[in-house]
């Protein structure tokens, strides 16, 4: 595999990855990501009630979302989730370590896990592959980086963007893992995104939320949110811009930059879920509002019906139309209409005549493309799924605890 | 195979069912159901926005879910959904055409319609059918009738119960269909109750809505609620029995009847869910209220990461409390404690130690009960599910429109 750079591409960050040992398969395991200053940095962890404990931690050390810190520890094979206080300390453990290293304090430190849950940390190994990873932090490891973090995903996932603030080029680049219990609620499985943007911490956390609610908000590949969804996005400064602030138009520039990143990592989360052969797209316009059209586009997003009948290949409009009359946006039948690819299939309460070759041709393809048009005010999202596939079944039916 | 009696079996219906030719099987597909003199009717209809012309042709003809009828004229292989006018008109000429051979008027027939969705009915066929079966009413062919109503059904559904009324024994026997797009809000896909007990429409639908509320309403197959979910209960009176009306003890006597009818289909339903191989019993109890108890009990049952798990036979319970946690009821993990079959496997925050092949064993049988104590009130509520296996995947990807 050619090495790539990424994660340590925008100045100010090191990072290095180890097999400590905690996956079976003998994969790398454990990833660092180091900034060699301090760095602002913005998190969003799961909306999910249970959450695992290093997502405690993370609360723990930046308890408004952002703040100053110097990196971020990561896992892979065990997400460290209801284990109890002993958990929590196990977190804890693995940012006082990480940190020792760096010359710097547990605080400065996030911590992420993602696994099978309900099994405590295997700390010896732990702390080894801590030590390895530090002793060897550098610029050349973004794609062993990029693998420490996956778990049932087949591929590395990485999207890089550049941009230009106030004359100086930006980088923003970043990496994720997630292929199951993927419905993030304004957080991801783990997503860690590096920049050389001078930001402030408030300015980088109204940022990321922006960018997350139409991005990794938008994708989901079963309905299922994770107990440890956790986004970072750590801003070294390097690039030497004048600080990006809420009110200046560079704001704009940034957060467009921001969304790509996120998007592409988004959709590339979507494209390598449990089983998936198939990317959908799910366009909902003119809804009451966007919440309204959010709410439209994820209910069909979800829906097994509609997802199996795409991995068959079969253009069942009427799936469709159920999983947006199940969801709590307004629909009216009469009002409605509906698009598979470029062709109607569905308008004002009724289907409509299409050539079914095409249709299929459309759904045979790799990116399927829903347009549902409520016709009943402004609002629009667009949220990302895969097809079901006996696949997932497999997956998770045999995936083992 | 034996021919039973059940949903003639309370005095003062027959029934009869032909095959018309809508499913290309060649199998039965048409029913009807008819009141020998006028009947108490209730019925309650999908909650999805997006409804078929049945639905809307019911509405009609009981605004307020209640009233009197001569009966009903189902059809499977066909929902009539999104068919526009048209589709509602060929609602109304079934009802027509059925209520003129009992000599009685459309507005006086039911209707409802399953299969696939977006296509005209075959008219022709079904005015044959209903032809025929007219000719052939009697209390022979109540096997047959619970046959014609199914689509991708492996086993056909009926419940009989039997109970005394003011010193009068009382019938109450149902036949119902479904095992896909299944997730019914306060109503299921279709299903048809008969009794003799002297019971005015109003106070029928009280009953139908109380009893719905915790059995129909408490099963789901895949999340996906139908566009055409319709449960009508008739009442001849015949039993004899002085009117139940709402006050008094009576009332409670009929409604545990008729909860015991309608739970018995709706654990018929999750049974032959779509390549369902286990019962799936969710029990939550001390949750805030029975509302939240719900809320919790049905986003297990709807996560398919904890469906898989069971497939696959494996105690995966850190999916179970993922799928507690990601519900709008509230859960604290502090507090909340979970069981597998009689062992509990999480308490308190974090996972106990608990017999592996117990567990597993458990799992194996037919019917897995899963116990979430959340400790937070006197909130209870019981759901059920089935598993997801690969059958699910290859019923929906291969099921054509």
């Amino acid at each position: 595999m050619a090495r790539e750079r990424h994660i340590t591409l925008p100045g100010g960050f090191t990072a290095a990855a180890t097999c400590c040992g905690i996956k079976p398969s003998g994969k790398s395991d454990l990833a660092i990501l180091a900034g060699e200053k301090p760095l602002a940095t913005a998190v969003m962890t799961t909306t999910n009630q249970i959450v695992g404990e290093p997502v405690k931690f993370i609360r723990q050390v930046l308890p408004k979302g952002f703040g100053r810190t110097r990196g971020m520890v990561i896992n892979s094979g065990n997400s460290n989730v209801c284990t109890g206080r002993a958990g929590l300390a196990d977190a804890k453990a693995m940012a006082t370590r990480t940190a020792k290293h760096l010359g710097a304090e547990a605080g400065d430190i996030l911590v992420a896990s993602t696994g099978v849950i309900g099994h405590r940390l295997p700390m010896a190994k732990i702390r080894s592959g801590i030590d390895a990873a530090c002793e060897q932090l550098d610029r050349t490891q973004d794609d062993a980086v990029a693998r420490a973090i996956l778990t049932t995903d087949l591929r590395a996932k990485s999207a890089v963007v550049q941009t230009r603030l106030g004359g100086k080029t930006v980088t923003l680049s970043g990496i994720a893992k997630g292929s199951g219990m993927i419905a993030p609620s304004l957080a991801t499985m783990i997503a860690v995104i590096t920049t050389d943007a001078a930001v402030a911490p408030r300015t980088l956390h109204k940022a990321l939320r922006e960018a997350a609610g139409v991005t990794f908000d938008a994708v989901t590949v079963d309905s299922d949110t994770s107990t440890s969804d956790t986004v970072a996005v750590f801003a070294s400064g390097e690039a030497g811009n004048k600080p990006v602030t809420a009110s200046q138009p560079a704001f704009r520039t940034f957060l467009s930059g921001l969304k790509e990143v996120c998007g592409e990592l988004a959709r590339a989360i979507v494209a390598d879920g449990e089983g998936a052969t198939r990317v959908v797209k799910i366009v909902v316009t003119n809804a009451r509002s966007d919440s309204e059209a959010k709410l439209a586009a994820k209910s069909v997003a979800d829906s097994p019906l509609v997802k199996t009948a795409i991995h068959g290949g079969d253009p069942n409009w009427g799936r469709i139309a159920m999983a947006l009359g199940k969801s709590r946006a307004t629909v009216v039948a009469e009002k409605l209409s509906i698009k598979l690819g470029r062709q109607t299939v569905f308008s004002r309460g009724a289907g409509r005549r299409f050539d079914v070759k095409a249709a299929e041709a459309h759904l045979g393809g790799e990116e399927v493309v829903i347009t549902c048009n409520l016709n009943l005010g402004k609002g629009t999202y667009t949220a990302w799924t895969c097809d079901l596939s006996r696949e997932y079944i497999a997956i998770n039916a045999d995936y083992t605890t």
